[in-house]
């Protein structure tokens, strides 16, 4: 009650406004009134929010005393009932039945009665404890949706009843957030967007011009929300923590948004940064795979996809200040639900008139920087085929994503016919579930998830970059060299990764070619390491599927088992085979749903390959059984040149198999030092060269060399020939 | 050419029918000519069709000489082939078209000249080679279709092409395999019934009536298709080889049924043995998953599917027969294809009628009877919930199932909401992947799949059942002993298996209860091992999901991994973790798909636990990496008793979880002896008590025992109590 007492003066008061406005306006909803039987999508979500709320009128609400942690009791209670807060407000509005106002104000004077007299949550762990919840985040959330809930029905409150509210439930909370844990309240962190969206709608819930100031310019006047808009993202949407992170944070950006754009119109938040959070949006969802699943990531739980709450209420806003949109509507049509807002039923009646019948979502090639000024370094995502039949190559350098990154520069991984096929393993963690440490991210999390080798890229001498430490990743985005992907049938992306280790320098040239009469891509994959002293290099395919077949033999553990090694994430993973190859090209095919895929690797001198599956020192069954191939190379500067194809189908209820064998019959180097690499890879009888520059990438700029005793003439960073004609050069 | 020649005037010959009549007659094919566009269902197929085979006009369609495996070009060359010869017959019939004949009559000449000459096929392993095909079984295969496709385009053929065609490609495949493969062709298994049918539409489509005599009634009069009606099912229609194999025997069996109705109507076979292809049908269709696939009794590959052509054909001609039903046009629905015949034009008029808007299959308890009896064991399926929410138990007591058989007496799996919970391996087989051993059952089928360790029931000193000799376990069925499935709410099965072990009775009895109040059935089983000697008992749970959490403390491996056993299946299983636990209860639970499952079992005076995962001495990757929860006693005559629930609901993209704990607090033995077993669970601070008698079953028996100090009264072979009062006494 102390704090009640001292700050209760010191509350400026912004020129009391009209409400309802944080979440819509009173004429917002009565024009959403008027559309709520009109809509099939909107009637079902309006008759889904009744029956929800409908089933707690005449009841008490359970206010609990904070006791558990995620997935306990008290925290899916107080969960539930900022929901509540929220659909009550709206239902109230809609129907004018005052029980569900009562039922919200009856609930926020619990609140008001409980609030004062928290202190950190019992199971609390992190730097940024919470109150009513484990985690200051979900105090946040508590925020964010207490306020919308108390704006809808602060017109039918008495005065006492919103003092009370305001000093009770709300301060206390606020007080802690920008005070207790104002550094963190400061962050340009998805934490940070989430603490400003809920101290920014109460400050508009309450008339608080106070916290309508720290939460669009921090404590400090250099941080909050429109900082966060400057700076999590890149000029073209891409959101420093990843595609995962963006899907959470859009629901804090777009609901303050939503609630300054009719407090504040002045602002002209959604034009802000040439419409960043619409870009952001784009970005967002091209970061998905076609079931709807965001690339996993950094960490990133891989069952989330684009029907969550977060993206619903994305999209329904987008779509009412954005305007109509194909695009949007095709994600609409699969989250098949809308939120009750004019937004929404701008959604619901586009749905209503298409009849179903969208469009897929328009997945297509996009490299976004990243840095809030696009230059540290980026991501590409590379597509081919559409529909059900789109293949999917995201490459990551990145930054290093804040505290949630993972060490995985140079990394690929790849998605084919809505398949995850070379895998990113994402987080370790059971969202929710209270058994597994209160749902929180595991400690495999960090020990393995994030560690180098859990990744398709290279790990030298078993040390993850960066030696796995946070700061120095940050200070050190990846870096691309170029890129060309103008024509669908070429698209290559070539980046480095100077500084991840002492002496060794890393790069990595993807090369996403669609060969003259083939159905799929192919993937021709160069991955350079340079260095003058010798080093082991791990690169890993973390191939998702059953192994097939290999071109060569290999020695299997098959009594007993150990580890790959000791720790950097090789503790993690048993041994099941190995071999040690010479002067040839190692075949791996796997399958993958109905269909098989093959990685064909240069072994050069000498490699030594593994075959390797996560679980060891998992005394808690917290990983997933997964299998990798890794290709080990030993040496000073190396060269990984690999193939991956997609190739033939598998259909066990028809019983055929088709075209299950790799096309790839040998690939060599025909030249490679600091200067180029000239690779020939025979395929079904026919060659394909990829000749690239590796120090002069000059668009310009002609390369006439020699190799293989031939002359071969090229412009620009790369050229590539097949049966002797060029593709491209 | 020798058989040719030398058995030219052995043939006798069948009155001269009226062609086509094999798959269709005139006036059938006239009728569905007059329906193709009428119904959408139907007219998909026909375009389907024709556009395949019209793919192929003009051209020269290869009859290559036999090389590959399965999977390899002259295997799946073939397997089309006799497709093709199918449908080219029947548009020939629907559209008039003389070049569909030609194409179909052009194939069939170059099998007269490629037949006669085939020796052993050069990728024959078995003991029942085939020519055409690695495996006789194919052959026969060809002989169905090649035989319907014949019969088709036989009007057109003059007598000189008939008789090359008869003698060349048809003779020298039915002398195979009724003279060289005799006792293979009078074989009561799925390979015989595809060699008679084969033989039979061969026999009906070139009039030859001593073919149709042995396909009918085998070479020695005592065996053929008619025995196989009559023995391989039981009286209400359970396949012996359960229903992975009903799936691939129902097409012969009723292709050739549908044949011998067009030209032997006086055999009314449809009508045989009270309907016993109508009953196997639907006990085929009962034991599926709500996802349409089989359920992985024996030898199963498990994404075998009620979608397949076999089953397609079959709804489609039990439909024209036996006449409309709401639970076939479900399947049909699920199929969205229909045949190229009265029937499948009749499922696609309902199909049409019915705008898609079917029910869900009538899903319901069963119990089968196996063996031509139905006396030699058989299986009792125990269902609860409805659509998408359905619980299925499956107990299997039955016969061994021929040569596919597992040694799995007592086994239950559970599916639920769906997904697999508690899951039989299947077989260990890649069905058509050539490098998976041609796509042949591998040997781990044999040494881990089909072994005791491997399912979910008892191995007594690490030894399989019968010590894995089909010939020994073929001799022994299991028995019931009795069963009360009237009463959805309490559904109880009782079997016992006396002769897998020398000293050793299994008997085990599984309560599968709808608690008043609960949303989701419970499952208590009561195994009992009875022996006056010391042994080591193996009760395994096979779970499929993501371990969430123990109520003890256990031992991981986790920098070295052993096997679990040398032989009999334990050498491909790796020790993750063990316990010992002495007095207590322990408890697991699991997460699979968006439901919790705990397994509850009582120790007893010590047990020793294992977590395992298939893996171990699996030089070629051959097995998915599967966990099991392994329960280990020792002793004389010991008692698992063990609760499986089914509780709460995680999601991932809400991030709520629920009831995520188990309810069972305490299991404790109030009596167990010869006589009776008397089973406390307390569950939420209820009490449910389960009483069974041992050995005298009789259902008016009273019972009048004293347990736990009080008096316990029922009448049968069991009584259940909860919270005091008698749910079944």
């Amino acid at each position: 009650m102390r704090m009640l007492t001292v700050y209760l003066l010191c509350l400026s008061v912004l020129a009391h406004a009209q409400h309802p406005v944080a979440f819509a306006t009173k004429a917002d909803l009565l024009q959403l009134k008027g559309q709520l039987n009109r809509y099939p999508a909107l009637t079902a979500s309006y008759t889904d929010t009744k029956k929800m709320v409908d089933a707690w009128l005449g009841k008490e609400v359970d206010v609990p005393f904070p006791k558990d942690p995620a997935g306990g009791y008290t925290h899916e209670r107080h969960k539930e009932n900022y929901i509540l807060m929220l659909n009550g407000g709206l239902l109230y509005n809609l129907t004018g039945d005052r029980r569900y106002a009562l039922l919200v104000r009856d609930m926020l004077l619990k609140y008001a009665a409980l609030n004062p007299g928290l202190g950190k949550h019992p199971q609390a762990t992190s730097s940024s404890p919470g109150r009513i919840f484990w985690q200051a985040l979900n105090d946040a959330n508590w925020l964010v949706y207490a306020g919308l809930g108390y704006d809808l029905i602060q017109p039918m409150l008495t005065p006492a009843e919103r003092k009370t509210i305001e000093q009770g439930a709300f301060k206390p909370e606020v007080d802690f957030i920008t005070k207790d844990l104002e550094s963190w309240f400061n962050l340009i962190h998805n934490h940070g967007v989430w603490a400003c969206a809920g101290v920014g709608i109460v400050g508009i819930a309450t008339d608080n011009a106070d916290y309508v100031r720290m939460a669009l310019h921090g404590t400090d006047g250099k941080s909050g929300y429109m900082v966060q808009l400057d700076e999590l993202f890149s000029p073209d949407g891409y959101y420093t923590e990843g595609p995962y992170y963006v899907r959470y944070a859009l629901l804090p950006f777009y609901l303050f948004a939503n609630a300054l754009n009719n407090a504040r119109p002045e602002l002209k938040i959604f034009e802000h940064r040439g419409r960043i959070l619409r870009k952001a949006l784009d970005a967002g969802l091209q970061q998905t795979n076609t079931d709807g699943r965001f690339f996993p990531v950094n960490d990133a739980i891989k069952e989330k996809d684009y029907t969550t709450n977060e993206l619903v209420t994305a999209v329904n806003i987008a779509w009412d200040v954005y305007g109509k949109d194909e695009a949007l509507l095709a994600i609409a049509a699969r989250q098949g639900r809308v939120m009750l807002h004019t937004g929404g039923a701008g959604v619901a009646a586009a749905l209503a008139a298409g009849k179903g019948a969208m469009a897929a979502y328009p997945y297509k090639t996009v490299e976004y920087g990243d840095g809030p000024k696009g230059n540290q370094g980026g991501i590409s995502l590379l597509r081919s085929g559409t529909g059900s039949n789109l293949t999917s190559l995201f490459f990551k350098y990145a930054s290093h994503g804040l505290s949630h990154g993972h060490y995985d520069r140079l990394g690929i991984f790849l998605y084919d016919q809505g398949n995850e096929v070379l895998a990113d393993y994402g987080a370790v963690r059971f969202i929710g579930v209270e058994q597994k440490w209160g749902g929180r991210y595991l400690p495999e999390n960090k020990t393995y998830a994030a560690q180098t080798i859990a990744h398709n890229t290279i790990t030298v001498d078993e040390t993850s970059h960066f030696k796995g430490k946070e700061a120095d990743a940050e200070k050190n985005p990846g870096q691309k060299i170029f890129s060309d992907v103008k024509d669908p049938r070429i698209q290559v992306v070539a980046a480095k990764e100077e500084k991840a280790y002492d002496d060794v320098r890393l790069y990595r040239t993807v090369y996403f070619l669609q060969l003259p009469g083939a159905s799929k891509p192919l993937l021709v994959d160069l991955f350079r390491t340079v260095s003058d002293n010798v080093h082991q290099y791990d690169l890993p395919f973390q191939y998702n599927g059953q192994l097939i077949s290999t071109s060569f033999a290999y020695q299997s553990h098959t009594a007993q088992q150990q580890t790959l090694g000791k720790r950097n994430g090789y503790q993690f993973l048993w041994k099941e085979a190995e071999a040690i190859l010479k002067d040839t090209m190692a075949q791996l095919t796997f399958l993958t749903g109905k269909t098989y895929y093959s990685v064909s690797t240069l072994t050069g001198d000498s490699a030594h390959i593994f075959f390797t599956r996560a679980g060891a020192n998992d005394p808690n069954f917290n990983l997933r059984r997964v299998p990798s191939y890794i290709i080990r190379k030993r040496g000073t500067s190396k060269q990984f040149v690999s193939v991956v194809e997609i190739h033939g189908n598998y259909d066990p209820v028809g019983e055929f198999s088709g075209n299950a064998y790799s096309s790839v019959q040998d690939i060599s180097l025909l030249r490679e030092d600091g200067d180029y690499t000239i690779a020939r890879i025979r395929i079904k009888g026919k060659e394909l060269i990829v000749a690239q520059a590796n120090k002069e990438y000059g668009a310009a700029l002609r390369h006439s060399i020699s190799a293989g005793g031939k002359p071969v003439e090229w412009t620009g960073p790369f050229g590539i020939w097949y049966e002797g004609k060029p593709l491209k050069n």
